[in-house]
């Protein structure tokens, strides 16, 4: 049985942030804490027209920047803080996925009597949060309406990297103009793409029987991004590319392609990624794009089918031979990957790790050996290891 | 600017229906008005499923049964008068469309001061309504998840039929079950899958500009529903393809397929059906499914390559010529709806009309001449009046 909700409020197209104001009143929304990350949202502006919509609409707002790359605790605790002393009702993020993340781990935050690591790294669940809102500057972790938030906890050495999937953690609206993206760096846009793809491809590799109508919709998100990235990175600011990747970045993790599936998929990249993240602190989407073609070779053997289908569906590919088809079907992904500017192993990535690295990190991304990842093939400490390896010496 | 919007916590699968005690507890429901069309959800033990599954949670109920195909007001008023008088806090549907259509105007009108029908026929905005939930046992409207409802005013001759699009009108929960849709017959089969496809086509036929996204998963949702539903017709026990069928049902009307298009879609068809089901009690899908070819040929010489398109998405169809691929596509989907047992024309649809019925008819579709039709091509009364003639002398 398949869970689907997603109640965010979207408005998506030309001049969406200038609605900010008015949706929020509409909500009954009095004041907001105003998240963000550098200078990039002051510089192009568009933080001064949020703050215009929310004066406008007689909203108040206090701010809090700052926002890092893989978004600390150490600022999270500071806008818990804030957010309480100011008593707002929404947190409201302005950027990209980590400003996102931060907001959602403030949200949880602001209703929660403990520390708020405990809803991260101890895995106790919400119940409850502020309303999160959002203006979207970067097409790629799809946190404008999925449940998941990322953070990393910087109080400790080595850092911790860890998720929380929570329906409270849906934002509750979400503002999403195509064209905040087009100064996205081609590198950021290559990173984001693969984020939104390895969100569908860890979702198409599940445990269980396929649907085809998900199946399809996957392979949409799949060749909507690789088409449109091309053309982005060719011409940044074309609408038509820019909203294409936006809208499947959305889709990618909102939990629509999870329907009609028995599971949420496998998503054990995801989960080594997060280590090579907080070891390494290296962008998300070119840490997976390192690891992929490793895990596929590895767990290839489950279902060499299910890999043809996916190359059929999205390349157009196909071989007698599913071994094969399988083969050309990863090839295409890893090339895929490099015409975006993205690595296809951990040299590329700019590591190179030594047996003791790779122990660490397997250690790590298994618990210490207690628990396994991925549900396509579930993966041991040593099978951990033996992708880490074969990522790191190709 | 696409405003999507879609907050209804969906269970799909196997089994869902017995949640619903469960899900309604966790949402705070303390007593519900159960609303129920004819004796099928009594006699397949549905009603009773449903009845369990609520008092081992301690949710108390009253029920209305009742519900015809168009459903009407004056079974409304007797459900608002219920609703208020036993003080429900959620209205529960059970059973297809009509069974959810009229659940959420009696949801409007426990909310309302005037009369219901204002909200309809006067087009009052609703400012308020009970939550409403469903348990699905036919994949056709995507009420399930829609804006709409369309009531039948049978206290005025001829009745009227008429719809009213609200966000308050989504669903909170909906249970979908596809096993629920096996003892579907052949012909509701074929209405409902009708009705999906034409939810999507009258999204693919807009004003404004394509977006390839959303142009794909038009297409992902009227392939799967031809390659299924001819299945379900063959073995109305197949799972997967009932799974397929309904799951598409809902996506092709809960807003999915508008996003990035600059307007809400077309939609003549509809109302011009809406006409035929108010005078002649015809079954909706088959409605459409009578009048789609002779729509689609009066407005196709507005953009041939749109069409041409649509075939190429979903029947793999081309022509250099485009007005040549237009009529392919046209006749394919005319083949497809004869091929699940609907009618392609009014005479097949059981109907042989007057110079003055079809007359009576654009009159009323265009209220007196007074409103236009459609925005792919805007269709005045006289437009409308030879649409309705060709469908009837083909």
């Amino acid at each position: 049985m398949t869970e689907y909700y997603a109640p965010t409020y979207v408005l998506f197209g030309k001049g969406a942030q200038n609605e900010v104001g008015r949706v929020l009143k509409e909500r009954g929304i009095k004041k907001v804490l105003i998240h963000f990350g550098g200078g990039s949202v002051v510089k192009s502006g568009l933080l001064g027209v949020v703050e215009a919509s929310l004066e406008v609409h007689g909203i108040h707002f206090v701010e809090l920047g700052g926002v890092q790359p893989n978004p600390r605790l150490s600022l999270i605790r500071k806008g818990i803080s804030l957010a309480r002393s100011e008593n707002v009702d929404m947190v409201l993020s302005v950027g990209g996925g980590s400003a996102l993340d931060s907001s959602k781990a403030i949200s949880y935050g602001v209703c929660y009597d403990g520390d708020v690591w405990d809803v991260y790294g101890r895995h106790v669940a919400p119940k409850a949060s502020l309303p999160v809102g959002c203006i979207i500057t970067l097409a790629a972790t799809g946190s404008e309406m999925s449940n998941s938030s990322v953070v990393t906890n910087d109080e400790v050495t080595p850092n911790e990297k860890v998720g929380c999937n929570s329906n409270l953690g849906r934002p509750a609206v979400a503002f999403m103009n195509p064209e905040l993206t087009y100064t996205v760096s081609a590198y950021q846009t290559g990173c984001g793409s693969v984020d939104i793809m390895m969100h569908t491809l860890e979702r198409f590799f599940h445990s269980g029987p396929a649907f085809e109508f998900t199946d399809q919709s996957c392979a949409n998100v799949l060749k909507t991004v690789v088409k449109y990235t091309k053309v982005a990175l060719e011409n940044p600011c074309d609408y038509e590319a820019r909203a294409n990747i936006m809208w499947a970045g959305t889709v990618s993790h909102n939990g629509f392609n999870n329907v009609g599936y028995d599971s949420i998929g496998d998503w054990a990249c995801h989960k080594m990624e997060h280590e090579l993240s907080a070891f390494y602190d290296v962008s998300h989407g070119a840490g997976l794009a390192a690891i992929w073609g490793s895990w596929a070779r590895y767990v290839a053997s489950v279902d060499y089918h299910r890999f043809a289908y996916l190359g059929e569906l999205v390349f157009g590919l196909n071989d007698d031979d599913c071994k094969v088809a399988c083969e050309r079907t990863i090839v295409a992904f890893e090339e895929c990957f490099r015409s975006m500017g993205m690595p296809t192993s951990l040299k590329e990535l700019g590591l190179s790790l030594s047996t003791d690295d790779i122990e660490a990190l397997a250690n790590a991304a298994s618990r210490g050996g207690a628990i396994r990842l991925g549900n396509f093939k579930v993966l041991c400490e040593d099978d951990i290891y033996n992708i880490y390896k074969a990522a790191n010496d190709r």
